[in-house]
């Protein structure tokens, strides 16, 4: 039986300005370590010990981007197996159709691992073991979530309830919840029977078309038209631009998971997993040792405590600060204090309505 | 009775790093409304009302500077009588002897008002009023200063303190202090005897060279020799490198006004002086309403308080700060705690010794 990974690589990323723009998302940098995120994305598919043949695995990104995939899969030592590019994008759901027709298309009893290209893992074998847990609900035609260990009731991620046990750590899903607020979340934690929703998919392709003919038919439909009208050079797919145009755009989590009657969560899956959401996330991972990329001979720091401070732009001279992300680019700086992070979608905003997209 | 100003415009300024740079010092910038320093100080000229005829300014400047200097002249309407080049800084003795030497040239009784280029001045009929007042005692062959009314214990400006009256508000000096710890500075304020010294000089032209002739025979010799060989090309004098070289470097206030015998300081005068000496005393300057030359749309600030935030370069962006003095300018950003900003020095200070010509 064949994994193939899928990536799905088509995120805008604002709340990282100003190092993410949108010629340049989040995926293609790097943010924690030397690798970009996709790269390490990439790299982490090649350690698989579960008793499956892992296929080369497929990018799903944006218009423009596919030079970018080609270099950061190049970095990683692993190739694409095919490359889908969407001339625009329609959220999750049709990227989940993409992927199991594409998946399908190769093997008629494939499973599928849908997983986004921009968030960090720390621990790649306790992912796996994550995946290797799920093969057989997901041979068995359960569409399979991996339900992230909650160490704390944080309300920037969505929450996944426990109901039956299918197996050891394996449960049938009672529940998808949307980010919380900070009592709802504590709740949450009280009771035991919550992880975190990372996004991360296991599931047949064949059961995954199964459940868009019955609940999404419509996102279905355009997409495999979509893929049938594509423009293929050599590992490239272009999806065609009037199929995909009227594609319904929906979240996967809401047009299949929330609805499908078979659905599964592995848990709780401990991957030292971090969707890098915010600078916030990013100090803090720096701080656990995850390192950095920025070239520190553009920072000088005096009397300075507990701050993220990085620049590929210009020099960056800090006297006296306390609790501050300070992120330079050369035509943009960001200083913030922490805790503060999520504002930087504001700044973003308010560049939007000012029409400032050099800048974006 | 001709009165020469003469503008010291050769500082260096690195304490308004990043901004200010070795090209460009303080003095040929705007950071306290939309004129440079050297504009404003040259306008100020104009205005006086004291019954004295106010010759056209003269210059003494470094090397590379002219430029600047006609630039800025002009843009006050006020074209420069002179500009005296010096080759390389030789301190502000040399630069008072080589004042006297041209005012006396010109005019055999000449008076002189020997002041920097770098200082901000919100009322200019008292600065006028505090130089009325130093007049007769200059007439008299007394080395004037002006003593500014000292608001606060600083510890960032010399002290004056007075002796004998000779007039109303006029006193002979009774002694120059250097920069005094907090104690000694509040120490100072509880007599009532003590103003400061703001290195603002009025004098008769030959009263000087004489006191040269006492004091510092050995400065004003090559001074002499280097305005004897100077080039002359229409209103530039570019000083003899040959001879300006050797001169003794040292302050005018240790060379000559703490040792010559007939020395008088008016007093208080209330003048708004400040000497714009680092980015707190901008900051503080901007919120007393002298405004700001920086481009508004550079700035996003959202929550923040008491911040000077400004840039001629990147985008800044700011969320949630206090108290903080951010500076940004296309190659260096600096980002200091209010309360800190001497501490610029520092980085400059690093700056040289890592050998980064490129940002001082």
């Amino acid at each position: 039986m064949t994994l193939v990974p899928v990536i799905m690589c088509g995120g805008a990323g604002s709340r990282l300005w100003p190092r993410s723009r949108s010629a340049t998302p989040k995926q293609f940098l790097s943010l924690v370590g030397a690798d970009t995120m996709l790269a390490a994305t990439a790299a982490r598919l090649h350690h698989a010990d579960i008793g499956v043949s892992l296929a080369a695995p497929v990018v799903i990104c944006g218009a423009g981007q596919e030079g970018l995939v080609q270099r950061d899969l190049a970095a990683a030592g692993r190739p694409a197996g095919r490359i889908v590019i969407e001339p625009f994008g329609r959220n999750t759901a049709a990227v989940a159709a993409v992927a199991a027709l594409e998946a399908f298309a190769l093997d008629k009893d494939a499973l599928v691992l849908l997983l986004p290209a921009d968030h960090h893992i720390a621990d790649v074998d306790g992912f796996w073991r994550g995946v290797g847990a799920g093969l057989d609900a997901a041979r068995d035609g359960y569409l399979v979530t991996l339900g992230i260990d909650a160490t704390g009731p944080d309300t920037g991620y969505g929450y996944i309830r426990r109901g039956d046990v299918l197996s050891p750590g394996v449960f049938r899903v009672n529940a998808f919840k949307e980010k919380p607020d900070a009592e709802t979340a504590q709740a949450y934690l009280a009771t035991g029977e919550y992880d975190w929703n990372a996004g991360i998919f296991l599931f047949r392709a064949d059961a995954m078309i199964a459940a868009f003919e019955t609940h999404a038919p419509a996102i279905l439909a355009h997409c495999r038209d979509a893929l049938a009208r594509a423009a293929i050079e050599g590992v490239l797919t272009r999806l065609d631009a009037g199929a995909f145009h009227d594609c319904p755009s929906e979240p996967v989590d809401i047009a299949i998971m929330e609805k499908a009657g078979r659905v599964a969560v592995v848990a709780p899956v401990r991957a030292g997993w971090n969707d890098v959401g915010s600078w916030d996330a990013i100090a803090d991972l720096r701080k656990a040792g995850a390192g950095s990329a920025a070239p520190p001979e553009r920072v000088i720091a005096l009397n300075c405590e507990n701050c993220l401070i990085e620049s590929d732009g210009p020099l960056v001279a800090a006297i006296g600060l306390e609790d501050l992300v300070i992120v330079a680019t050369a035509d943009a700086v960001l200083i913030t204090r922490r805790g503060m992070t999520q504002d930087v979608k504001t700044i973003v905003n308010a560049l939007k309505s000012q029409g400032r997209k050099d800048l974006l």
